[in-house]
């Protein structure tokens, strides 16, 4: 089932694609659901799902993308988690733990919209990740348990700006330039994505495919990424941990060739589909 | 004017502190202003400035805080920001630029609510600052405006495991920690506070002053943190920026004798208050 949240005659809503179409869930549950994520943290999927054999409401065509969730209380984000990456970026040796920051919603854009190109930084790059969204809320999770909290997956460009990452030890202001990345174009649910550690990632820039890579080669996989976070935090309904992103961001380029007003950044999944964002300047 | 969020009758409600009790700003605006956040955003807090004269309609000691902006969106914080803090935590120089990174709202209880020494980590610390707290919005704001973007000044432990800062070089973790912080216990409008550059903190672990130090030391000072914030992001009404902590957390002492159950964690800002919380094992 492929879950979106969108906006359409100038109303936030969410709703299940379909063959058809976007069926307009938030319409029909909205007294005891405002959000998606509301849907999502009382466990009430099953009544999108009903609704999929309905007429479609809206076409994917004529509706404005939202973020998948767009009050989303946490974002997090694994740095240098692909193996082949590290050997590029020189960042330091393995990692013994995951490194794991946070980025704000105001970070990013939702499919179809533009991302900034920033005026204070240089360096604007690329990272494709898989990002897995959180279901079912939870502490000290075990990792066996993990994929039982996650209630489906999305797909992230987690934009950064490079030059700012050379102004200390904390990703956060490098990570968090405004309308920097982007997520979408929807949440496809666990049971159609199946194994995380079995995706594969394509990023292309302007139809030239520069990332591409399968999951399998995290250092840290889904399943301990979700432990870890529930080791220091409680995890929610909504909640996203991106997972990180392989090699072939221009950092790791010779060229470095930053992107510029103008660029196509796309990234697929093939089980969860494509993101796509046209950078503007600010 | 002390701005508050809290709850009574088991509804979450704002309003101003009097000499007489709280005035509900809440009940009298929340058509128009469902939170304090949105009269912020509205630049109307002279709405609840004309409610001083009212009855006060809860006393102080029959609420339950609740933090100063419930719904902020970006919590960003300055690490390693007073100059006596350098020499004894042993992080490395001192800084060229800010070292920024983001907390979470659920790393943090209100006033009068307890910490969590978490299960996870050894090493609970305690870290008194004053922050600042966004009225109007802005981007790419110069240090000669940034004090016209502060609507008022709020106190934080910005509590933090210290095992788990040696566990890789991003703070995000060790500084998330669910429920292992303060905020409150309500936000003094600028006006009153005067300048941010000459506030004293006060931090007391069960009475005894463990950190004791004005303001004037930050390495970065409050302008510069909100201009050097707002040229990778767009700063939004409520959004909090906390400015460091002093010399006197427990990771500079010789005994490191870490929180535990039972502490209470006082941090005064004379010109704002005192933010109180009680260790409790998670």
């Amino acid at each position: 089932m492929k879950l979106i949240s969108y906006k359409a005659d100038g109303k936030a809503r969410y709703g299940v694609v379909t063959e058809s179409g976007i069926v307009d869930a938030s319409t029909r549950l909205d007294k005891q659901f405002p959000t998606l994520r509301d849907v999502i943290a009382a466990d009430a999927l099953d009544q999108i799902q009903a609704l999929i054999g309905e007429p479609a409401d809206h076409a994917l065509d004529a509706i404005e993308y939202d973020l998948p969730i767009p009050n989303v209380q946490k974002i997090m984000c694994a740095g240098r988690n692909y193996r082949a990456y590290h050997e590029v970026v020189e960042e330091g040796g393995p990692l013994q733990y995951p490194s794991i920051f946070g980025r704000f919603v105001s970070g990013f854009s939702a499919h179809g919209q533009d991302i900034l190109d920033p005026k204070a930084g240089e360096q604007f790059d690329y990272e494709g990740e898989l990002v897995a969204v959180i279901g079912k809320a939870g502490r000290h999770i075990s990792e066996a348990d993990a994929l039982d909290h996650i209630v489906g997956y999305t797909i992230m460009n987690e934009g950064s700006v490079r030059d700012w990452m050379a102004m200390g030890t904390q990703n956060t202001p490098a990570k968090n330039f405004y309308k920097s990345g982007g997520i979408g174009p929807w949440i496809v649910t666990a049971d159609e994505v199946g194994d995380p550690a079995e995706q594969h990632i394509y990023t292309r820039r302007n139809g030239e495919v520069v990332q591409d890579a399968g999951t399998e080669l995290m250092i840290f996989d889904t399943k301990y990424l979700i432990s870890h976070a529930s080791k220091f935090t409680q995890l929610e309904a909504g909640d996203m941990i991106a997972t990180g992103s392989p090699a072939g961001s221009i950092i790791g380029t010779e060229e470095k060739d930053w992107l510029k007003p103008g660029d196509v950044v796309e990234v697929e999944i093939p089980a969860i589909g494509t993101l796509s964002n046209t950078v503007v300047a600010e």
